[in-house]
C-alpha cells in the first residue's frame, strides 16, 4: 500500500533570497512615472523577474510584508485591478484590508481626509487608492504617513498599469531604447495613456499618439512642448507603419456623453486596429490593451487572439509589477 | 501572582500527518459526481474523517495549499457556501481571492471566458465556481490550467453537496450499499437532487423520487433508463415506507413562475414532511435537507428540529469534505 | 555594489510574550458593561498597552487564535468598525470571514437562530455581530457555543466603544476614579451613551448627560435610580463647567423622524461644542466623539481639530481594546 503524505514534496521550492542593489530607489509614495529615473523602472524590472518565480511556484511566498497592513482603498469598483493588487500583497505575506467605498456615499475634501485618517489610524502602512478624481492620492499623500500606491485616479495618472506595459515589452524586446511605440485610441480620457508616455520617453522611446481629433488632449505632440519625442498622428495607416508596439486603448464608451464622437461605427471604420492594417507595423511589432476589450469595437477579434498580442501576459507581469512595487515601498523610509 | 503566557498551550494539537493512500484518485476537476468510482467516494471521506479533527482543532490546521490561491468566482450570492469553501480553503493554509460577479454584469460566452482567463493570468490555481448557467463550469474547465471545483451550476449539478449529503450518511449508517433513500420535492429544478442520485447509485444505494408529477423530470425513472435502481413514486406514503434516508429538498419559490404548481397550499398537504409521515420510514431514518429550509412548507418544523434531523451536521460535515476536495485537487497534475 | 537581502531587518522584534495576570476575567461573551468589574476593565487596559506595542510594529504579530475562526457578521454596514475588528483579529492570527447580511433579507426570529447555527457548523470560533435590533447578540449568545461579541446592537449598548474610550481617558488621565465626564447629544438612540454610562460608573466616574429633554431618556439621573453617579444637565455650560472629559455624540439625523428636534439650526444653537463653551470645562479636559463627526453640527470644527480633540486616537486605541478582548476570548473556557 502506498502511503503519502501532505508534507511530501517532491521538488523543495528556492528559498526566497533576493541580493538586488536597492540603493536607485528614492519614492515613498508611487503616484504617478514623471517623477521616475530609468534607473528605478529598471529595478522594478529586475524585481519583477523575481517575483515571477514566486508566482510560479519555483519559489516560496515572500515574507517582507509580513508584519505590513495593506488596505485597497476602491471608491471605482474595479474587481481585476483590485484582485490583481490583493494577489501582490498576499504573496508577499502582507495583510489585507479590502475597502470599497462607493464615491457617492462620500462627499468631498473633508471626508477624504476623514476617512483617510482613520484607516491610518487603524494601522494601514501601504494604502493601494482608485478614485475617479484625478489627484485624489496626491491629497491623501499630503496629510498621511502610509506609503501611496495609486491604482489609478481620474483621467490623470495609472502608474502599476504604465510599468507592468513597460515591463512586458522589456520581456520581449530587451532593450527598450529607441522603440518605436504607438498608442492608439482614445488619449483625452486615459490614464493608462498618460502614465505610459511618460513611462516610455524616460525610456527612450518614440511615441506616436494616434485618435480622433476629438480625443486627443490639446497642447501634446506639438512643437517646444515637454515631449520632444512624441508627436500626434490621426492616420492610423501612417501612425502604425514601421512600429515596434502597438498599444490599444480601450474605448470607454460611458465617457464618450459629451458628443465627442460622431458614432462607434465611424470609430471602428477609421480606427479598429484590424490585421490589415497591424501588417503595417513590424513583423514582430506586440499588441498590447490595458483590458477589458471591447472586441470589435477598438481591436478585431482576430487580432485580440492573434500571434502578436500579449494581452494575457500583461495581466500576469501585472502582478509581478504589483509585487515589485510593494516590496520596495514596503522597505522605504521616509 | 499567577502568570500566564500566550504560548501557554495546556493540550499541544497534534501535528498534521496524513498517512492515506490517494491513488484512488483520478480527478483534476470536480464538475459532477457521474464520472466518480466508488473508490474515489470513500477516499474522500476518509480524508474528510482527518479534516475534522482539524476542524475541531484536535489538529492543526494543514500547509497543503500555502502556496496556491484559491479563487471563490461566484456568479449566483450564496453566503454560506461561500463561506463553506472559504473555510476549507483557510484551514489547508490557501490564499483565498473572493469574486462575487452578478451574472447581469456579465455577457455570455466570451465574457465569461475573458474574466477566466484574467483570473487565471492573476495565479489561480483552482478555482471553486457558482453560475447560474448549466454547464458553465465545463466550458472553464476546457480552456484554462487551473482546477475548477463545481460550486452549483443552473439546475445541472452540486457535487460538493452530494458528496456531504453521502459522508452524512456513511457517519450515521456504516455501509451505504442497500440502503433506501428517498428525495422530496423539487426534482425538476434540483441540482442536489441530481448529483445525489449519481452518488447514490454509485454507492449501491436503492434511490426513490417523489415529488408532483409536474416537478419531476421526464425520463428518469422509466423502464431501461440508465438508473436501474432509481424509481419514481407519486404518493409520498408509498415512498417513505421502510426508508432509511428521507431528503428534502428546498421548494424554490422563486423558480415556481411558469405555473408548475397550483398552490403553496397544495404542495404543503401533499408532499410536506410531517412527523405523522415520517412514521412510515425506519425509525431511525435520517432527516436530510441542503438547507436554506422553508419550515412549514417543505418541512414541518418539528421534523426539521426532531431527533432524526441531521441537518447542522450536514453543514459541519460540508467544510470538511470540501477540505477533502481541495487536498486532493491541490496535490493532482494534469 | 551594495547588496540588500529581505530577510535583513535592522531593528529585530520584540518577540511576543505576555506575562500578565488574566485571572480576573470572567466573560465567556463581551455583550455589555453592566456585568463587568473595575478589575476587568483595568486588564483590559493593561492588554491594550501590549497589543499597542504589536500595531506599532514594536512586537511581532501574536498566534494567539492561529486556530481559530473570528466571523463579523455585520447586519448594519460600518466599513470603520468591521475594519476595526478584522485588523484586531488579523493581528492574533486569526482567520477572519465577513458576513455582510442585509437585515431586510432576514426575517426575524428563527431565520436569525438560523444563520447562526449555519456559521457555528463552520466552524466560527468567535463571533463579532453588529445588528439594528437592540438584544440581538444576546439571542445568539444563548444558543450557540461561539464566543459573542456585541460590535453594537441598536439602541442598546456597544461595549468595545465603551471600553476604548475609557482607554483613552486612561492614558491620558492616569487614574479615572472621580473625574467628572459630560455626555452630549442624542442619549436617548445612543448605544455609546448606555455603554460609557456602565464603564464611567463603574470606574467610579462622575457622570452628567446633557442634551435636548426630548432626546434624553426617561427615568435615568432620577433621585433613587440605579446610577448615583449619573446626572441629567439641560443647559450646555452648566454642563460642562469643570468637566475632564467632554464627549460628544453623534446627532443621527436619520433618526430624527419621530419629531423629537424642531430643527438641525436649533440644535446647533444649544448644543454644539464650540470653542467658547469648550472653554468652561477645565483646560485639560479632552474632548472625544466616537465618529463619523458632523462637523458644524454637533461639535464646530475648531474643537473637533483642536488641540484638545483626541478623536483619532480612540480609533487607534479601538484596534488595541478589540485585540484585547479577543485575546481574552480566545483563551476564554465555557
Amino acid at each position: 500500500m502506498k502511503t503519502t503524505r501532505q508534507e511530501d514534496n517532491p521538488v523543495p521550492l528556492a528559498k526566497p533570497e533576493i541580493v538586488l542593489d536597492t540603493s536607485a530607489w528614492r519614492h515613498y509614495h508611487v503616484l504617478d512615472l514623471d517623477d521616475f529615473t530609468a534607473e528605478e523602472i529598471e529595478l522594478v524590472f529586475r524585481l519583477a523577474d523575481i517575483m515571477k518565480k514566486v508566482m510560479s511556484h519555483e519559489m516560496e511566498k515572500l515574507t517582507t510584508l509580513k508584519d505590513k497592513t495593506v488596505v485597497n482603498l476602491f471608491y471605482e469598483s474595479s474587481t481585476r485591478t483590485r484582485v490583481s493588487f490583493e494577489a501582490a500583497a498576499i504573496n508577499l505575506s502582507a495583510t489585507v484590508v479590502n475597502i470599497t467605498a462607493s464615491a457617492s456615499s462620500v462627499t468631498k475634501g473633508e471626508s477624504l481626509l476623514d476617512t483617510f485618517t482613520t484607516l491610518e489610524a487603524l494601522g494601514a502602512d501601504i494604502v493601494v487608492m482608485r478614485h475617479s478624481q484625478s489627484g485624489a492620492p496626491y491629497t491623501l499623500a499630503r496629510y498621511v504617513k502610509a506609503n501611496i500606491l495609486n491604482g489609478g485616479d481620474g483621467r490623470h495618472a495609472h502608474p502599476t498599469q504604465g510599468l507592468l506595459d513597460l515591463y512586458t515589452m522589456q520581456l520581449h524586446k530587451g532593450n527598450l531604447k529607441g522603440l518605436k511605440a504607438v498608442i492608439l485610441g482614445d488619449i483625452l480620457h486615459g490614464r493608462v495613456a498618460r502614465s505610459n508616455i511618460w513611462g516610455m520617453t524616460k525610456m527612450g522611446m518614440q511615441v506616436t499618439l494616434c485618435g480622433p481629433p476629438t480625443l486627443m488632449p490639446i497642447g501634446i505632440g506639438n512643437q517646444g512642448d515637454a515631449f520632444p519625442n512624441v508627436k500626434v498622428e490621426f492616420d492610423i495607416d501612417a501612425a502604425l507603419d514601421g512600429a515596434d508596439i502597438v498599444m490599444v486603448l480601450r474605448l470607454q464608451r460611458e465617457r464618450q456623453q459629451g458628443g465627442l464622437l460622431p458614432s462607434i461605427r465611424d470609430y471602428v471604420q477609421l480606427y479598429q486596429l484590424t490585421e490589415q492594417r497591424l501588417a503595417r507595423a513590424k513583423p514582430d511589432a506586440l499588441v498590447m490593451h490595458p483590458g477589458p476589450m471591447n472586441e470589435g469595437i477598438e481591436i478585431s477579434p482576430a487580432v485580440a487572439h492573434g500571434p502578436q498580442a500579449v494581452i494575457d501576459e500583461q495581466v500576469t507581469n501585472g502582478v509581478a509589477v504589483r509585487m515589485a512595487l510593494l516590496y520596495l515601498l514596503g522597505r522605504s523610509e521616509k
